[in-house]
């Protein structure tokens, strides 16, 4: 982005460069967080700056689980509450937290860090398959729970993992499909009717 | 934001819980922006570190106009292609940027750094009134330009500085009202229309 052609100080015009670069920032809200940036309270300016440090110097992932953690086994890779027979298969750390939200989870999980995406260039050896297929040896595991996104990447990589753990024995589930709570007939999407018709359930 | 619940590793509910403080910002894209640092290049994530410390460490209000700055005087007030017997006066730093934009402008600014908001407790104390005072002693200023933003603040602010100015016989103009450029008609506020009423040029 060119902000040489306005007058603003280069360290101002500096920090605009560096929020734009962040997903989701254009130039407008990266102008606006700078100038926000420039009359908070100096702590809490440097808090933000630490912050950033603090979460490229501590975090790693669980050599386990491969979530992001500050501590390695991650917090729930060494709890004794977790139920070490099911692991449930994310592709990114974030999607961990809304299944813990529920609260009516409580065995372990592996983060592939990605779906299988032959466009973007990446396939099973880019994602943390090996680690996974690592975790299955043994016969602790007794059940792997799919919880790729329903969408095409997330399907394509669920089935890719079926097929890889299929010989092992080991039961192979995936979160259902159907209607969302709240959700209104009329404006339910064909392929969501569909799957909720196909998996009825009786009452 | 209580972030406790969901098993994240505390530098990483910490920088969530930091992004969340910048307006405009709500949790989810907080999140987001933090498992995006989490996985950007080292050096990147620390430049946005280090952009953030510098913006704190380098940058002042110019001694002249007020504006934010990392040498003082800023650039403009140093200029000797400015027009000095000009000042256009506007509420915030960021307004500067566009009125740049249009290469239109050649005289110098004054920062309020706010509008008068007897609600916020916003006084003309609050704001860089003395300072803008103080550069109408003498007789080297002939115009002032009032350019807060049109609303009940910005005109209030713009009123008070009008009496004000009065009494120095300094000629005192505000940006015009009307249309803007490639506005419909039929979807034309009446407040705007009015003012174009008003307003309207011989051609």
């Amino acid at each position: 982005m060119d902000l040489d052609y306005v007058p603003t100080a280069q360290p101002v015009s500096r920090l605009i460069d560096e929020f734009h670069k962040l997903p989701g920032i254009g130039p407008k809200t990266a102008q606006r967080l700078t100038y926000y940036l420039i009359r908070m309270p100096d702590e809490e300016a440097r808090s933000l700056a630490e912050a950033i440090i603090a979460v490229r110097d501590r975090i790693i992932l669980c050599s386990i689980c491969q979530n992001i953690t500050d501590s390695d086994p991650c917090s729930i890779c060494r709890s004794d509450k977790r139920n070490r027979a099911q692991i449930c298969i994310v592709a990114e750390p974030l999607d961990i937290l809304p299944l813990e939200r529920t609260g009516s989870y409580k065995g372990l999980y592996h983060v592939l860090h990605g779906v299988i995406s032959p466009a973007d260039g990446i396939g099973p050896d880019e994602l943390k398959m090996r680690e996974l297929l690592e975790r299955l040896k043994g016969d602790e595991v007794k059940e792997v729970i799919l919880a790729t996104n329903p969408n095409l990447e997330g399907e394509a990589t669920a089935m890719y993992i079926q097929k890889l753990i299929g010989p092992l024995g080991i039961k192979v589930t995936r979160l259902a499909r159907g209607l969302p709570f709240g959700a209104d007939l009329e404006y339910a999407d064909e392929v969501t009717l569909t799957r909720a018709l196909e998996n009825r359930q009786e009452i």
